[in-house]
């Protein structure tokens, strides 16, 4: 049986597909949305509709954009000999606040996951080749996340691109800033050991 | 500065306003509306849009309804002569699925909260009264949420019905089934033990 009306279960059913939302939080949504002035949730399902209308990924590094360029790969004052391999959009935009980094990127829309059935194939890889070609790029700092998949995806990196004469580097692991060293887990501490630098 | 595109940054934004979505989760769920495919986005997009223009509330018990009447003032077998007095729709439709209820429900929109500015003004409390005049209303159960802003509202009840002649009860406090008696709060087993039924 039906506990809701039928454009409130439809609601709570397209809700569910999102990510991190079960039933309750999709339903505590739904009747929040009742709720609410009818602008405002019609705000909410127009800046859905605009964000497939409008946005669409760079011709260049895959970013999310408007147009043709993301703002990075529009910005002439950025460096084009360093790129940074990321593995969504939202790692690009991470990398950008802390304003550490100032060449370009590529984002490969994932990491090789055999289990998933997510090899180089399906990233992309061969559209970061293309942009080796020129010979302008010097370095690529692989700065895929620090887990499984994204330390394959690094090492694969750095096979496919070492002979092509690009120096491959890797985001430092190590202990995150505030972290306690009590609590930190070996392997991170390893890391951080392994990692040490002059002062 | 902004980091996304502006579609992104206002999706984002309307998110935000859901409740428990923040703006972490809120990226996540804008980068993976980007990725699915423009059906399913807006198909979430009218989703919300349908349920503010085709579900309004019922003009009896305020529970959410397309039409005029929610499927339990609609349905004729239900009890006219019990009503379940419950904070929000989703508590009504939470009786519901117990299936143990068989009377109607009056929806009061929230709890009597002196700190919100919340008084039985501001309560369907009104419409209760209304719906009381008749007389063939014998019981209304209170199943507001046993915290201090149901419990004061069951109180206040209590007191302005009683003196009509209608019989109010209160749904039981006790241990959810399942618990463990070890780790309940002291309150909930001083309730328990209150209530206590004979076998």
């Amino acid at each position: 049986m039906e506990f809701y009306a039928e454009p409130v279960e439809n609601l709570v059913a397209e809700l569910c597909r999102l990510p991190g939302i079960g039933p309750k939080s999709a339903s505590r949504i739904a009747f929040y949305l009742m709720s609410v002035s009818a602008e405002e949730a019609s705000a909410l399902a127009r800046a859905i509709q605009e964000l497939k209308d409008r946005v669409s990924y760079c011709g260049v590094c895959f970013n999310v954009c408007e147009g043709e360029l993301c703002r990075v790969c529009a910005d002439e004052r950025r460096d084009p000999s360093v790129i940074c391999v990321v593995e969504e959009p939202r790692d690009l935009i991470a990398i950008e606040r802390s304003a550490r980094f100032a060449g370009r990127y590529h984002v490969l829309g994932g990491a090789i996951s055999p289990i998933d059935g997510i090899g180089p194939d399906e990233l992309r890889v061969r559209e970061l080749l293309g942009r080796l070609e020129g010979g302008t790029v010097t370095e690529v700092v692989v700065a895929t996340n620090p887990n499984t998949e994204g330390e394959a995806t690094a090492i694969y990196l750095a096979q496919l691109l070492k002979p092509l004469g690009v120096k491959v580097t890797r985001i430092a692991s190590g202990l995150p800033v505030g972290a306690d060293l009590e609590y930190a887990d070996e392997v991170t501490l390893g890391r951080a050991m392994d990692g040490r630098r002059e002062l």
